[in-house]
């Protein structure tokens, strides 16, 4: 078999087959497939695409590239979710604690934040004393304990992807549907959940700007979970504005706590109220998505799922006394209000502005040896649908640097008004399974 | 700039600038672009295209990535040929000689054989004593003393090129028309003449196997020839059998001094006359293309082409006792008759498979290293159109070497013969210009 028959075949239009694909995908991972012929590659499926089955074998031999790690000695159903990126998105850390309090486990390996957006790990971490490395042993044993655990990534999943992406980054490959779906999809089959559940962002601040290209995305990765046989579902969420009123570290963790305690701004209850919906009916700890929604209802009422959220800090060592009076994290020196200069309605804000400010207050990186200020970050106090009038606070910036007068005057921006009532919508707008 | 952006501008089907180009073969020529983004970059080009002005400005670019060979001090108008590469194809040795004894000046570097293709430089070498390694100094004083010099390549002609052309070869994107048309022009141009005629082959043998896609080829170079302001035209011709009867050095040598002395086969004779007659007019030594045609044939018939021969050999030191005399080749220890089973006419005959078989005979090379037997080879009993009886004589195989049965059977195979009469066509389908 030669790399240059693989190439020509896809640029000519046909489909690989399995053996090409893995022929490729191990080729690749040791070495002994060229960049050159990888990135070739890549443009020619960007152009040509590729077929359902053929993503399935590219999503199997990558996901097969490196560890994939055995969950079978947790006992019950791992349920996992995946977000394409977004902004303000704490959803983890509400969603998870709910799901787990009905009686899901979640084994969860999560991320850092890098650019405009966030990273679970970085946002726990402002809990004082909490550790996101884990052994796998500890891990394991705090899933079957307490139903939940959070941590950072340790075994070597998906090496080829890493690479792949490096690749596709730098040779304008990164945006094709196939291989976006079998990037995303390697790393979680390879994360050992039973089910997947994946919230498709789009909009202006999401990879996908479109609602049809995201749902594109979302029944592409739904079938390969299908041909690979792994409950996947999706959702495909409004990225219009960033989620609920808090970006940045601390701040959203403050949301998160809020939101488990009953007092959650709408569009974050009601993504977790539907999220956890499905993945309950995924678990099958629900006979339907409703059930399933009025459960995760009740474990916000209940303080059940905030008593998890609690569990899940006190089991990786944070100092949970942080979660019951969330006036102990510390404020930023500075919180300057950013003030309406006219009369509207919010029509959209920017979440690509908004998560760039937030970075540049101080909480995000641009590279991932930045250190964050887990204080610093956006308050919004306007949403998509509110009335402003001139003088009113549409956000508040918490930072502890000085100057910053462009930043203010990005964050104002992103805010885009018009003279006439604006409807709002549910966030999430369509749902794939 | 960034390569990256280059590669998705084009990903996107924009057109490049002329900065954008240069920015792209310097860099890669250099080793500052990699090969992966250099193949990405083909890659979106073999999918998207590229307009007129953009194929100039790669064309300039590569050209420009080395030599450009001097020939201002050559007197009167400096033409130059090129063939796409065919089987038998020994146009140079002929044609060369004509437009020279007509007062053009030919100044050609030329190549040797690979694969099934052969080259001028090695059918040279079959008259002893002959060089094709001059000195720019000798190659240029011959020209002005002779009107006519053919060596090997010695300056370092377009390295951008070279280098990207061994990229695509194993990237699978070697078949682009903006690619092949830039990849032939740049070396061309940078080659110095002020006229050059494209002979683009076409056919199962050639690298265009249609009309329409040689024509396609031939009107983007004639095309970069106008943007760059060099009188450039093109003839399509017809490779659904191999150029004349001879195939393998020193039988191409004395098919192409029978041709001189006016006992030439048909395709070769009206090849070389359409060609040579368009180039008289390029050089402006013809009012238009008949009239170079007349003078062609009149230096076919005065033997002045055949002078002319004399003196190219002569001149690069080549023993010319065996130009008049060629029964002083030496022959092949086997000459194998290959034998008609059936009765017909033919209809086609393979070019690839004829140019092969003379290769596996010791007339060609399958690598650089390899060394060539000036006398294996193959002559033609037969061309497309003839009547064949069952017994006839197909082709005569010349070889040194033993066994060789396979190569036989390949050569018996590549004559096509139907029950019907075949209609003959003239070798020159289409001229561009």
């Amino acid at each position: 078999m030669r790399m240059v028959d693989i190439i020509e075949k896809k640029r000519d239009g046909h489909a690989l087959s399995e053996q090409e694909i893995h022929f490729f995908v191990d080729g690749y991972s040791k070495g002994e497939i060229p960049d050159y012929q990888a990135s070739a590659l890549a443009m020619a499926i960007l152009f040509r695409g590729m077929e359902k089955q053929e993503i399935a074998h590219l999503t199997e031999a990558m996901m097969h590239s490196g560890d994939v790690i055995d969950l079978s000695s947790i006992s019950g159903v791992k349920v996992d979710k995946h977000s394409t990126g977004g902004v303000g998105d704490k959803t983890s850390l509400v969603l998870g604690p709910l799901v787990s309090a009905c009686g899901a486990k979640l084994a969860k390996m999560s991320g850092r934040g890098l650019g405009h957006t966030g990273g679970t790990l970085d946002k726990m971490e402002s809990v004082p004393g909490t550790t996101v490395s884990l052994t796998e042993e500890r891990f394991i044993h705090q899933v079957n304990d307490i139903g939940i655990a959070i941590m950072g990534q340790t075994a070597c999943i998906d090496p080829a992807d890493k690479k792949l992406y490096a690749l596709r980054d730098v040779t304008g490959t990164v945006e094709s549907i196939p291989l976006i779906a079998s990037s995303i999809m390697s790393k979680k089959l390879a994360s050992g959940a039973d089910t997947i559940l994946l919230d498709v962002k789009f909009g202006s601040g999401a990879f996908m700007k479109t609602l049809e290209s995201a749902k594109e995305l979302a029944t592409t990765m739904v079938g390969i979970g299908d041909s690979l046989h792994r409950d996947t579902r999706a959702i495909l969420t409004d990225m219009d504005e960033p989620l609920g009123l808090a970006v940045g570290n601390a701040l959203e963790v403050k949301e998160a706590i809020a939101t488990l305690q009953g007092k959650g701004p709408k569009d974050l209850v009601d993504l977790v109220t539907i999220a956890g919906g499905i993945m309950l009916e995924q678990a099958k700890l629900a006979q339907t998505r409703e059930e399933g929604e009025k459960r995760i209802q009740e474990a916000i009422a209940s303080g059940a799922g905030f008593e998890k959220l609690k569990q899940l800090f006190a089991s990786q060592g944070g100092d949970i006394s942080y979660l019951d009076h969330p006036e102990k994290f510390p404020l930023a020196k500075r919180q300057v209000e950013i003030i309406s200069d006219r009369d509207g309605f919010v029509t959209h804000i920017d979440s690509l502005a908004i998560g760039v400010s937030s970075m540049q207050l101080g909480g995000g990186r641009a590279t991932l040896d930045d250190a964050i200020d887990m204080s610093a970050g956006i308050l919004l106090h306007k949403k998509v649908g509110d009335k402003v009038e001139r003088g009113d606070v549409l956000a508040v910036c918490h930072t502890n640097k000085e100057g910053c007068e462009e930043v203010f005057a990005n964050v104002k921006n992103a805010f885009n008004l018009s003279d006439e009532e604006v409807a709002t919508r549910c966030i999430v707008h369509d749902y794939v399974c």
